[in-house]
């Protein structure tokens, strides 16, 4: 089978490797699809702290069953699945309170062992989650980005009636977009970009905010009477947006981080305290699967609008050049095995 | 009556006033203990931007129902209350979602209206909570520094087996370690004070750290084995100290900040998103006041051990003296009418 091997920082090639061999509680998947993501880009050029190489990036991924461990139960070859790459021991402390994703023995598929982007790759079945055969392998791929959408919710821990304030129209945005809606939470998204804003609205932001033309807290504040947003999702991950996002926040409202950011940010323990806020991270997804195959199969997300290209698997390198050269242009770039 | 009447910033008299009138859906409480927060502090030196002046000050005070009006029920002449200083609307959209201390038209009684530094002070009904005569009035009086605490943990939201991490053994950090011991949660103490380390010790701290002569890293990673701390109440409130409580959160981690500070703090949201960290604010009670007596009244709160000073009602005077000159030695000041 050919896999994509990043040998070190920066140095990638196509290797015919061994299949792999299935173990009691495995399953070995037929990659079909593979979303390529801004973590690949890192693990690519050598700045994510957790990857050894050489490593098979690669962990949005769809494919068939291709084989079955012997204890393996609930699914068959030639099913259709989805493979969660968040790995977790389950009885660390994190485990023992319902945050897998947090685990002290975290292992994620793509990162801390070999991920998507290869023909085969065997994965513990508990991470493997069916998926009906009438929604295309294409789309399907797309599963675990929503999962990152739908985690973000999660740890804001929206009440009825709150609205979203949503920095950033990228990949990230108009999955939070799309997932607010479903979760009936009307969005105001910001950006710096018209056309990115455009998509938003057209996913159904009921607000988009160009801050090069306008003045996002003269606008959020009017459309909000001046009490502020109860949610606020950072897709944007720009440091210095951080006391805006603490002004712009409501009385006992709730702020999602989501940057890997080791510049610091101006924190206002004022705005904190004064509204009682509650800021939180979201990193990965903690078994949201579950939760976002369904609005998929049930068709209540535009999977097709996140996607801006698509490239053959042995077209890696000029997924590469899209994603780098044309960031502007560029949404989600999959991966066609 | 006499009431200290703050006229205007560091100007405060004793002032001879006509007892308050009790409107239908409130109470007159003959105020018989009082204790002196730093936030009277604020008021008293024209630092606390909701107040306006004149005002009478105190918001932690004891008493007996003096007068009923009309239409309240299930309080008697003669009953020993304390007073819930959190006047919430109930029907804004913090209240809906049931966080009454981030009521957008909060009313916070010795704030934004008048408080308990008088012989009586009127208050609406459903912030008034019987406690058993058997517990001094004194001690009662001290409910309220309490519910801070306990607010501090309802917003940290403890899972079973997490330990607690407390920065500063003044009055705040001492009612946290005790709320801690009452709830289960092993606590590590730090201050910079040997003699107030002490009291933390005696109240319940499993560890006691003091950060002029031990590296607080090293010692707490010590004691979690690497992981660092679940649960951690910043109540030194010392601006620089956030990057140091960022890296001894454990992963899925929840931090408290309670300072009203208008300084920023340095946030790595690095630290933030990779342990996917809470950060939340406190500020005031959330309906603590029903949790927080029968602790009281079972005896299980040490409310003596933070009062370190009583002074007459008409030595207020002697009392901010107490509290501006000593701060390494002085606790909490108690009014005694």
């Amino acid at each position: 089978m050919k896999s994509l091997v990043i040998q070190k920082p920066n140095q990638f090639q196509m290797v015919d490797k061994v299949q792999p061999e299935c173990g009691a509680d495995e399953v070995v998947v037929k990659v079909a699809y593979a979303g390529v993501c801004g973590s690949d880009m890192h693990i690519l050029h050598g700045n994510n702290p957790f990857v050894v190489y050489p490593r098979i990036s690669g962990h949005e991924f769809s494919g068939v069953v291709a084989e079955l461990g012997n204890d393996v139960s609930g699914l068959a070859i030639g099913d259709h699945v989805v493979v969660d790459p968040v790995i977790n021991c389950g009885h660390c402390r994190p485990c023992r309170n319902g945050r897998a994703n947090s685990c002290l023995n975290l292992q994620v598929i793509g990162v801390h062992r070999d991920g998507g982007f290869s023909e085969y790759q065997v994965v513990p079945a508990g991470n493997v989650y069916p998926i009906s055969n009438k929604i295309p392998l294409k789309q399907a791929a797309l599963v675990e980005p929503y999962t990152i959408a739908a985690n973000v919710f999660e740890r804001l821990r929206p009440c009825d009636g709150d609205s979203v304030l949503i920095y950033g129209s990228g990949v990230i945005g108009l999955t939070l977009v799309q997932v607010a809606k479903v979760l009936g939470i009307p969005s105001i998204v910001v950006d710096i970009v018209d056309e990115k804003l455009a998509v938003a609205k057209q996913l159904g932001a009921e607000h988009v905010i160009n801050s090069k033309k306008q003045d996002v807290e003269a606008v959020v504040m009017e459309l909000t009477g001046g009490e502020g947003v109860p949610l606020i999702a950072d897709a944007a991950c720009i440091p210095s947006l951080v006391p805006q996002i603490l002004r712009l926040a409501a009385p006992a409202g709730s702020i999602c981080l989501l940057g890997f950011l080791s510049e610091p940010s101006e924190l206002m323990q004022m705005e904190v305290i004064k509204k009682e806020l509650t800021i939180v991270g979201s990193r990965l997804n903690n078994k949201m699967f579950a939760k976002v195959i369904p609005w998929i199969e049930s068709g209540q997300l535009n999977t097709e609008a996140i996607v801006s290209h698509e490239f053959a698997f042995s077209e890696f390198s000029e997924a590469v050049k899209q994603l780098e050269n044309s960031p502007e242009s560029t949404r989600k770039v999959i991966l066609a095995f």
